[in-house]
């Protein structure tokens, strides 16, 4: 859960990269996508993926879900939806 | 507009500070606050609060409105709502 204004700015801090957002984008409209495809997708290399792909979990941006040797990573869209939702979402007065 | 990723990082990187996210989330409560009690609300000093609303106008994620010698400050929530909402807003899949 997002409770904080210390772990809200973490996540913003890991969505403030051009890379990662793409990576957001991208988890936005599949489900779960190994850290291959998606660095394949993103047009990197898997060592930069990991390095992103690090940040964005830390933050609980994302998740990861290792199966053999294989990770998955997925959209932690709770914590985004709260974390939004607290800031902007309010009537115009 | 928000219309590329670059621009949405920019966002993001200003909202990634826990000073300026707490200014957001004053605004998000009242409709123009002047700067002065905007710091006053914060605690923090006119010449902070100064450097931080700079980067959050930079960033469009809030406009400051100049009348006599005073400036208001309100937050642009159609920018805010732009950016969130590409990238947490659908279903569950």
């Amino acid at each position: 859960m997002v409770t904080d204004t210390e772990q809200r700015a973490k996540i913003f801090a890991a969505l403030a990269d051009p890379t990662r957002l793409r990576m957001v984008e991208l988890l936005n409209r599949q489900s779960e996508v190994s850290g291959s495809d998606l660095a394949h997708q993103l047009g990197i290399s898997l060592a930069l993926f990991c390095h992103h792909s690090k940040i964005l979990a830390e933050a609980g941006v994302i998740q990861v879900r290792k199966e053999g040797q294989t990770k998955y990573n997925s959209l932690n869209r709770s914590v985004l939806t709260t974390c939004f939702t607290d800031l902007a979402i309010a009537p115009d007065k």
